[in-house]
């Protein structure tokens, strides 16, 4: 048991935060023998964020290739590196990226990406919350979807194994998935109670091009072929219409929006958060990689999608420190389908602990306005993930050992 | 004397770094015996960074007004809250801004505020460099005028005295100073050999109702009185012409761009920093003040800087990692007239070490793409201000003072 005493608690006044196992059972005036007490004079506790959108082990890549275009980007830097990705890349990359998620904050990301066993299993090691799918492309070719399916299909049952890890499938995108490749995703994420992890409407082009094969949208087509559910977190969600939005409001498909990557990509507009919102849409933010962000932390990623927002759609109270906050817990719990996402008693006891004397907290007017316009990971005092303390004093066990791995494997994946 | 040993220079191979008095002395394999040696074996050695434009000790207001029309923002939060500024508040506030910045690598701020005495004693006393000016404002009133002058020429007398403080004029807008007043700054500014701060272009309105008034453009307008030279610090400098881009260029006119700020309030466009680029214009940045940042955060805002003009300008070229460091270290040295900016020989010794082993920098590819896209202000481990080192081991001394005096000042400011 722990027992959390005397903290700021968001929305609520001071109080004691009790842990037992790996929930939180009660908050209030507790008083309680516990074997561990954390004094939080100085603290806020805030829920843990969730990342609904990352590709955890290019973390390797960071700062290797920024200020190209995207073709250029892709095919001479990133793909050629990626050729050299294995397991043991991935693996380390995925334990730096967890640690440098865990030390900001983030209790919870949502991965897709190569060899998922492994980044499952430097997951698990870090103690971090997961969800986690391998990526899939048949690039329109049968055999290479049946190859596929059935790689993911032993993943998943893999994944599951993992008791903080939940599996999804993941289809990476139109543009290189077949619609029948996506329906059958659609199929495996239903068996195995699996969620699916999508990349959609990213550009404008990706949207043009679609339209043109198949002479409808991609939303339209995607709901015929059954592939809209509540399962779905649809990553990037940009170039939609109205009508559009309104169908993935139906299906209660989950969206990650990416600012900071859609800024540094250039994807030419921001979402529709406004409309989504309308709608009813379940709305997530997420760091995407950090080749294209360049660090995780979710304080951050909350300010830049508060400030795209306002800038882009002329409105300063759009998109407000609340709301924002939300989109980087309960919502996220939700989309996930965790019983976490706020400090309250029967809640996953997924806890970050927040230096109120930290000067970007200081002087502390309101605190969610400080978290999202002002915080950075520096903040992070202690996290609680599960019901276990997994960072203390901002510090992660053995981080330093992850740091010297990751220097070596990420030279020598772009040597040459 | 100081040596800064084994440490990653940026451009440049490892090296040792001599400061004597106020000044690097040697760079490279030098060896000596100084009082001090820093261990720089896992830190990079990069010039302190300049934050062209802030309002200090709004850091009082952080976080108590967010998410608000920009009208409504000042009519009902900001100035109640400033009309009850004193000089206490100014100084504590003003020291808190210091510390932050100076803890996030910042040694060197270009201030406009009320009491700017009290502003540059709180400077002075934490030891960082700054550039000061007193906010001037005249509402086209004769006798405010005058009063103001009188002031402004008095405090930039006393800010002089200051060893490490650049004293400035500061005309607060078109919109909230007579032309007139304009022009006696500007003498002012010449007859003191001061600098000039100055809200320029920041929203369509101000652009609009100027030339509705005087029948002329604000750039014009400013050059036919002569208020147009390298002394003129502008800030914001968004809703510009082409042509007055480059009139601001042949005047030599150093522009201090605010994005983050510029994003929250909602300006509604980005600066043009291209045909600045290309005409020549010295383009710096700066946070603006916390009230619509929320921080004073130089890594961030170089990031902020980037990002939006790849976003707006639908380029991701645009603004390169290079391009947009030189903004906060190169271009600003020349825009305050300082030998610095620079780890050299021969340049003042304000230097910033960074730690490489900090996960944001890690694997570390490329140390400028790191330092804009990644930073944050707690990869900062120890700054060095005119030769004397202010912050080390990401500490400094006496904060928590500041921080508790902060907090009371600030309850009160905005009580009732």
């Amino acid at each position: 048991m722990i027992l959390i005493r005397n903290a700021r608690i968001l929305g609520k006044e001071k109080g004691n935060i009790l842990v037992e196992d790996n929930k939180i059972v009660a908050v209030g005036d507790i008083v309680d023998k516990s074997d561990v007490v954390i004094d939080a004079e100085n603290l806020a506790a805030i829920p843990g964020l969730f990342n609904s959108h990352t590709h955890a082990a290019m973390v390797l890549f960071r700062g290797y290739a920024d200020d190209m275009k995207l073709h250029e980007w892709l095919q001479k830097k990133i793909w050629p590196a990626e050729a050299k990705l294995n397991a043991k890349a991935v693996y380390w990359g995925t334990k730096l990226a967890c640690i440098e998620m865990l030390k900001g904050g983030t209790t919870f990301f949502n991965d897709m990406y190569f060899f998922s066993e492994e980044v499952a299993r430097a997951a698990s090691e870090c103690g971090i919350r997961a969800c986690i799918a391998s990526a899939f492309f048949d690039f329109f070719n049968k055999d290479l979807l049946e190859e596929n399916i059935k790689r993911v299909e032993k993943e998943v049952k893999e994944i599951k194994k993992n008791p903080l890890i939940l599996p999804a499938v993941g289809p990476h995108a139109v543009y290189t998935v077949s619609l029948e490749g996506l329906k059958r995703s659609a199929e495996i994420a239903e068996k195995y109670d699996a969620l699916i992890h999508f990349h959609l409407a990213e550009t404008e082009k990706e949207v043009v091009d679609f339209k043109r094969k198949h002479g409808e949208g991609i939303v339209k087509t995607l709901d015929n072929i059954g592939f809209l559910s509540e399962r779905l977190v649809a990553a990037h969600s940009v170039w939609l219409e109205k009508n559009e939005i309104e169908i993935l409001a139906k299906r209660k498909v989950n969206v990650a929006h990416c600012p900071t990557s859609n800024m540094k990509l250039c994807v030419g507009k921001a979402i529709d958060y406004r409309s989504m919102r309308e709608f009813g849409v379940n709305f997530c933010i997420g760091t995407d990689s950090a080749a294209s962000n360049n660090n995780l932390d979710m304080f951050e990623e909350m300010r830049f999608a508060a400030l795209l927002q306002k800038f882009y759609y002329n409105d300063p109270t759009l998109m407000k420190a609340e709301e924002v906050f939300d989109t980087a817990t309960k919502n996220a719990a939700k989309a996930f389908r965790l019983n976490a996402g706020e400090i309250a008693e029967g809640k996953l006891a997924d806890i970050v602990l927040v230096n109120l004397d930290n000067l970007n907290l200081v002087p502390g007017h309101n605190l969610i306005s400080d978290l999202v316009y002002s915080a950075n990971s520096s903040c992070v005092e202690t996290v609680i993930v599960d019901g276990k303390i997994v960072v203390e004093n901002g510090y992660f066990e053995g981080e330093e050992e992850v740091v010297e791995k990751v220097k070596k494997i990420a030279l020598d994946l772009v040597k040459g």
